[in-house]
């Protein structure tokens, strides 16, 4: 069975430097990356909280989240 | 040919998450991932500062620095 990598952003620079360069990254054989844009998808943003994400970018594998430099804080897109 | 990945890191719980989850995923199909501890490794400090890492753990994907989380910064390892 894949796990599950889900990347948040929300549409900024800096998400779309870490799509492009560390989600795409991702062994799609051993991954299902899922992309959520926090900023369209706001019913995602309870779920990215639970899982730690502070700020966008940021990467949950496994149930842990990776944030990737700094994009924009999730405060910010309620 | 494949593209470079290099994951400096520092030893910290951390860097050690970080290279578990995020170096780990990466698709070692498209990516070779070097793993550089830059507490050992300093003559590997200036590589790391000209790509732009300026904290561990970090990742370089073709040239491009992506900070993961946030263990110590470079200046803490000179």
């Amino acid at each position: 069975m894949k796990s599950k990598a889900v990347f948040y952003h929300a549409g900024c620079p800096v998400c779309v430097a870490a799509e492009e360069q560390v989600a795409a990254a991702i062994d799609k054989s051993r991954y299902v990356v899922e992309v959520v844009h926090l900023g369209e998808q706001k019913d995602r943003l309870p779920e990215a909280e639970r899982a730690g994400v502070k700020s966008v970018p940021a990467l949950v594998l496994n149930g842990t989240a990776f944030h990737i430099n700094h994009g924009a804080d999730l405060a910010a897109l309620k």
